[in-house]
């Protein structure tokens, strides 16, 4: 069976959910989405396509920030509905906010804070310029 | 600010995406879905209780199984949608196919086959009993 023929794109109106960890060291890094068309171009491309939800469109990874991601392996979940993306990360931020990983924000204590706990390694106005 | 206000419900109709990890490993488990009655009583409780898009109610994770689900820690993404829960995992298997995680198959191969990668811990049988 072809990989893009064992994905039920359908059981969330045409999108799955893909999470995105660092191949190297097996963290978290990000979590998006994917319908086949992108799914399609990750695999030819070897570089992750997302779908952007907010947009609207095909969303390249990197396209204006540079912070590609090289595909090391695909895993597909139980129910065919979501993908776990295991990536070399280019540049050290997949997060637009300029740190290592979308989930930089802990809650410390049940009903209590959220904290960062995340280095920023860049701001968004050096990953994509001053708007 | 509390934890569940930080959380922006509405962007994808009332749920958010959840990816649980293994909290002594780091490995990806599953992924799910909590709405913010369950994102609270996962608080309360300290065990996490998603929501089942598919039963349309609240499915506290090992209520049938046994295979419960203490929360170690919530992180929280840049926009607000989406939770990693580091879990102790009770029982060995996340998964209700007896895998540990909902992650065993892998796309080899751009195009090519799927293979399943992980090995099975349990039966569903053995799991859930026979039906």
């Amino acid at each position: 069976m072809e990989p893009i023929d064992a994905i039920d794109f359908e059981k969330a109106g045409g999108l799955i959910t893909a999470v995105t960890l660092d191949d190297a060291t097996g963290d978290v890094l990000m979590v998006a989405y994917m319908n086949s068309e992108s799914f399609r171009k990750t695999l030819e491309l070897g570089e992750v396509v997302y779908w952007s939800r907010s947009r609207n469109e095909l969303w390249v990874k990197g396209e204006s920030s540079g912070h590609t991601q090289e595909v090391a392996e695909i895993l597909i979940d139980c129910d065919d509905d979501t993908v776990l993306l295991k990536v070399r990360q280019t540049g050290g931020a997949a997060c637009h906010e300029g740190y290592k990983s979308c989930f930089f924000r802990s809650v410390r204590e049940a009903g209590a804070r959220i904290e960062i706990t995340e280095t920023r390694l860049e701001t968004p106005e050096a990953i994509y310029g001053r708007k």
